[in-house]
């Protein structure tokens, strides 16, 4: 356990405040109007929100490290992420409690707990899961706008689910990821579940394309979803996901679908630290 | 069927147009930011958005009738209307298109049929559906904000039933329902389901007060939600629910609940017009 040494500002009294594990916190935001999770300057931002909001609850500067660095415009349901804890933090229902009150809308802090110390939302993560919603056919949709991308035409999910078998497992999927982001990294990543089926949210129809995997490469999943959608709408056969793949270069694969249809759903841990 | 005399602006000839039966649209819209359906001079509403879209796309004026006149805020799902078809419209497919495209965000078309002369949205329909999103607990909603009432506390579904049971069948409503509304007017409505049940959308829990009937009394399904949530609350007993609505005054029943937890979700008619 770290502990660390602290001058109160109040007669120069030396105390110490022993850190007490990590405190982890369970969030969700919508994507719109928010550049993205990691903290940049002067742009609204997750990190940069919920830093502040959390240097006031817990009336210290504070740097968290998260379950999955969201691109701008990506919502969350089940980021996780964490921070070192203090014995002189408030109790994890009131954190929540003020947090959200600091917040407003579109970032809700949906759980808090100790975990023991050491643990890292990012690190210790066994699994993402990231569902992708698409609304096909001639009417836009109403409830899930802004929330599912509308691809006007008809999805053959039949076709898209062969197209999906071709990435199920251990692959090199440098064709599915920002050609910037790729160079010289190692882009080996192993998809666990690639699911694509229909589904009703808020009375609406829609298609969800569900993908889990231990770690995703930047845009990986957006580009996954905007390869199989060629395939849906039949301007591609299913066979030609498996050929971007083994091309091994971006321009192989299909575009990357828009951010607002995208959720990271849920983060995995070997052992949840919140039970 | 009607005909009507029309006079081309060219040339003075006089031409006939056939009305052909009723043109029938379901829709939806987002209740926020829009002052209600029923058009009213100076405010957003979904009748005049609508009768001013209809008129760029059938090149004329129309006055439509709604299945159900919601209040501002509330939202809808399978609103109905119907107007007077001309043998000039556009296919149903082109109206619905050419709509979405003038409307927006907030107000979505989903379908346009042909329907006999004399169908009316209003007065054929057998049935209106309400559902009534609650979100209890904690923490406030995210993905459902604007579309649910967060109600803080828990909530006792079970109360809540046994609450609901009391307004099942035929009853007075005038204690559910605006006083100014109710005054000289029969109050008695026949209530066919109430359901209160758990749900989840969009990845987050909250509880469904379903409610259909034949029709309804203004306010009349907000205000059994808001009688039904003091009896989740614990503030009141289920039985009290029957004594509200003996007591035959809007002060003995409870509170009216948020517009923006409701939703006119569908609209029954002995011979659906669109099959």
């Amino acid at each position: 356990m770290d502990s660390k040494a602290a001058s109160s500002g109040e007669g120069g009294v030396v105390e110490r405040e022993e850190a007490e594990g990590t405190l982890v916190l369970t969030l969700g935001y919508d994507g719109a109007g928010l550049a993205g999770f990691q903290r940049q300057a002067g742009l609204a931002t997750v990190q940069g929100r919920l830093e502040e909001a959390l240097a006031v609850v817990l009336r210290r500067e504070v740097s968290l490290e998260c379950a999955g660095r969201t691109d701008a415009g990506v919502h969350a349901l089940g980021q996780v992420v964490s921070l070192p804890a203090s014995g002189d933090d408030p109790d994890p229902a009131s954190i929540v409690r003020s947090l959200n009150a600091l917040l407003g809308p579109g970032i809700v802090v949906s759980g808090a707990c100790r975990a023991a110390a050491g643990f890292s939302a990012r690190h210790d993560a066994e699994a993402r899961e990231y569902r992708y919603r698409l609304v096909p056919g001639p009417v836009p949709p109403l409830f899930l706008a802004g929330r599912a991308w509308w691809v006007k035409g008809g999805l053959d999910l039949g076709a898209m689910r062969e197209g999906a078998h071709h990435l199920l497992g251990e692959h090199d999927f440098r064709s599915f990821c920002v050609t910037e982001s790729a160079a010289g990294k190692r882009t080996v990543r192993e998809i666990e579940t690639l699911d694509v089926g229909p589904a009703q949210e808020m009375g609406e129809h829609c298609v969800v394309v569900r993908v889990v995997g231990r770690s995703f490469l930047h845009s990986m999943v957006r580009i996954i979803v905007g390869t199989l959608v060629e395939v849906g709408r039949g301007r591609r056969p299913a066979a030609w996901v498996g050929e971007a793949l083994a091309a091994s270069e971006r321009a192989a694969a299909g575009p990357t679908a828009p951010p607002h249809g995208l959720v990271l759903w849920h983060v995995r841990y070997p052992e949840e630290p919140w039970l």
